[in-house]
């Protein structure tokens, strides 16, 4: 019993509101759920209640759930359903602007998808201030804010700093995330009006960019791309807890110190990653950004 | 006589000073010139009444000229000469913070000085906050707004939002610059406390980023690395009225019409770079930043 | 008469075949064209007379010629008809082995274009050997071999010695460009199944990698991205002579002179490109390394 | 006691010999010590017997281990030792070629090590071909053949082809390296005169580049960038059986199944790796490029 509640303690840190419902074992949560082919819709929304228990911040999430997104196939259906969910949250008129971000650190790979993404997004604001451009296209500005270890700055007063002086009507921001479970890693998309939260993304160093900070709404984003190397050895030990309970369990107290000490040593900030992740963070950033630029600028 | 005026419509634009006062013939400027080896230090105050003249902003101008430096000898040379010059520009407390800029496209090679400096660039200023610093190291942080072209916004709005939020107690701008000729192109840093002024840099799309807008000190280190495809046209017809005066200058309202015809079909923006400009850049920035390095952090 | 076929020396290298048809003024080849929207087609067969009067080897050319490639209407456009051209040109089976080589250098923007389109190439070799892939996809490789001044090796060496070893069936090589006229600049794609030939490529170092060399079949796809300042100033030169043949021509050979002087102090290799080659370069690889995907990988 | 085999098994993977003479608590091998400040070097000779044991390659490995190498005073401290050490093994006149080969994708940043070198190397092999360089300057050449899943050849056949053709004297192969062990993550650089070996690398999928295979020397020059996941999963399980050896070691085979299926469910190949790579691999890189551009090209 006690343990079981302890075991929780190492379900450590995700950013996906759907794995922190299911790790804390909330069940009187709606979630709504969409099957398009391969790929699975969730829908939650969270209320004053909910976001107590389960950490995360009162809100709508939406969760595009795909297999093999390095697939060209594939590429073109999550692309489809991962415009038509954003374009649910968005509802703005062409010549208002919207302030893309791309966060992260765009030399490290798996960090980078932010930032590739902004790379491959259509900015028109500076065409429309010239008046040459028609109506199908949406007014459309971003920045790359980098990171605090590269810039000395905190993310959040870059980003607060530009859009108190721009004023865009909305704000979009694209980030990697840390997920609790291999399972999800790169296989996932979180969209969601609650912004950036502390703590989340990679490193656990973002300070908030929200509606709250902003003044104006924060779509966020995000592909949880790394696990923590602490959630990879929980999540083994988890396992070998469960099937091994009898033997075990009576040591558990002890265990928990001995990797508590392991990974203590290490200054270092470990995460888990795919050696191929270049080619995901290749196609993942088609996926959004190219999902971005037909949401905004009708080309069909 | 009418043409010798109008011969200098056509020195173009330049963002050097040392270039502008030769190419506008201005004599009673006092010009001080220090030779360190291969490396000759130009130093230059620009006053009320040659401002109007040249077109460049009142302030201190001092230009470093060498030959190659590609070769990592020359290259440790200039990197002194600069680092001397660049501190006797700045008058600034350790714990006192410095921003750091990076102005240019990374993604185009000759465009790419400002943001590679800045990648290389030492940044403390978080750690400052921390209090984990010891005293030998300046406060220092760092941003790369990108260009208009990429962001839709204009340079000049990202510093001054960021500048106002995070109160720098100087700035130092690093830029690329266009040279009215070849023979100074990637062999030429010049730093001025002017700031960056309307019509400089690559594209002639800057805003004014200086002590005016931003409130602080703003010190602007440059090196030319593309001269306009105009100004080299216009240099070569300008070497051939020279030497046929006779027979060529009564016709030189008529050349002048068809040189405007040929450029202005085209409306790119047209630049002249050498091919190896990559290697070029990498020493460029390599000198800038190392030598911003040493001065802020006394490594030795 | 006698300047007539001077200035022509002054029409400069181009790797355009049908820029040097134009240039030297031969009128006797028959040249197909073929308009598909605002796309113009244009086929040619150069024999062996033609050959030695224009200076490009015997073989095939097909150029497509098209404006604005940014736009993504115009590119998609772009890509239909170079797909279909490219297609024409090959002929091999599923199982057969294409060799893909992107020249140049990836780090000087104008001249990426190659390694660009190989990074996003789909290659299938590794999986073809594991008996993983399905018939619908071309068994196809790549390299990029950089450039001399990186390696210090012939570049045309490292392909020839890799196509010993691995005999694939055809190589398609992908190359940035010279023109020697800025209007056909970034607006032309010029495919051929002579290969590359001395002298062509920007920097006019590379050596022949073609069918006689690697002994199979080598397709050549190319883009001019930049125009030698010395094409520049030379075109410019030959609009005022022609103009004013009667005032300037008697003093032609001075003139000639002089130019040759002011260019020649100058060691630098210089280039003529536009401040927006980064977008340019993103869009044109897209072209050709989607092209390409899709030609080889039917995904409809 | 079987047990201890057993758990052996988890010991994965290492690149480093040192760690492998370790891991197999092989106690016979004379180990030579020395150290600089710092920095430890540690020197052994593999011979028939170990190398059977620990399975390693016959040949002397020269271990390189420092504490932080993002400091620049320390930096410069390995840089020295590096050099030394490199110097130790290579014995070659000016004028003969040596190939630097750099192994890894650049587009992944913990394997990154290789391209990221070769990429600061000066190079010199064409310019010896012009005679236009003094004695000073080692003959020097370099390519990065980028890895199979980017290219769809094998890795080692590109560097045997361009050896067989270009005949260096000898080869340094430079590459990122798996560790069995979070301590000694970045921490460490191997020069070894046996190459690179089947198995070695991150993601294990390199094929033998060796003396036997090219037929010249080839030194290896290594750094540790990544653990496996497994390895630090089994390295946490192996530290708490260590504690709890009563109590769990009876359950020892059933804990090993659950990890054996926890881990294959998932086809990825994960890594562990630091959230700051960018910072560890830029240090890295100009520790071990200047170091070889110092040794080959005396600056001094």
């Amino acid at each position: 019993m006690k343990h079981e509640v302890d075991l929780d303690f190492y379900n450590l840190y995700t950013d996906l509101t759907v794995e922190s419902i299911k790790n804390r074992n909330v069940n009187d949560i709606e979630i709504k759920e969409n099957v398009i082919g391969d790929i699975k819709v969730t829908e939650v929304e969270i209320d004053e209640k909910h976001s107590s228990i389960i950490g995360k911040k009162i809100g709508r999430y939406v969760t595009i759930e795909f297999e093999d997104i390095t697939d060209s196939f594939n590429r073109d259906e999550v692309k489809k359903v991962f415009m038509d969910e954003l374009a649910k949250f968005i509802n703005i008129k062409k010549d208002e602007l919207v302030l893309i971000v791309g966060l992260g650190n765009e030399l490290s790979t798996p960090d980078s998808l932010g930032p590739m993404c902004v790379d491959n997004i259509e900015v028109t604001n500076h065409i429309y201030e010239l008046d040459l451009l028609d109506e199908d296209y949406q007014r459309v500005c971003s920045i790359k804010p980098s990171v605090l270890g590269r810039t000395g700055i905190e993310t959040s007063i870059i980003v607060s700093s530009v859009v108190k002086k721009i004023k865009p009507k909305c704000v979009i921001v694209i980030d990697s995330l840390a997920s609790s479970s291999i399972d999800r890693l790169n296989k996932t998309i979180q969209i969601t009006d609650t912004g950036i939260n502390p703590g989340s993304g990679i490193g656990n160093k973002r300070k908030e960019i929200s509606k709250e900070t902003l003044k104006v709404p924060v779509y966020a984003i995000g592909v949880p791309t790394v696990v923590s190397a602490l959630t990879i050895i929980s999540d083994t030990i988890n396992h070998i807890f469960n099937e091994n309970k009898d033997n075990i369990l009576n040591k558990y107290d002890e265990i928990k110190t001995i990797i508590d000490e392991i990974l203590k040593e290490n200054e270092l900030d470990l995460v888990v990653t795919p050696t191929e992740i270049d080619y995901i963070m290749e196609s993942l950033s088609k996926v959004i950004s190219e999902g971005i630029n037909n949401l905004f600028n009708k080309t069909v």
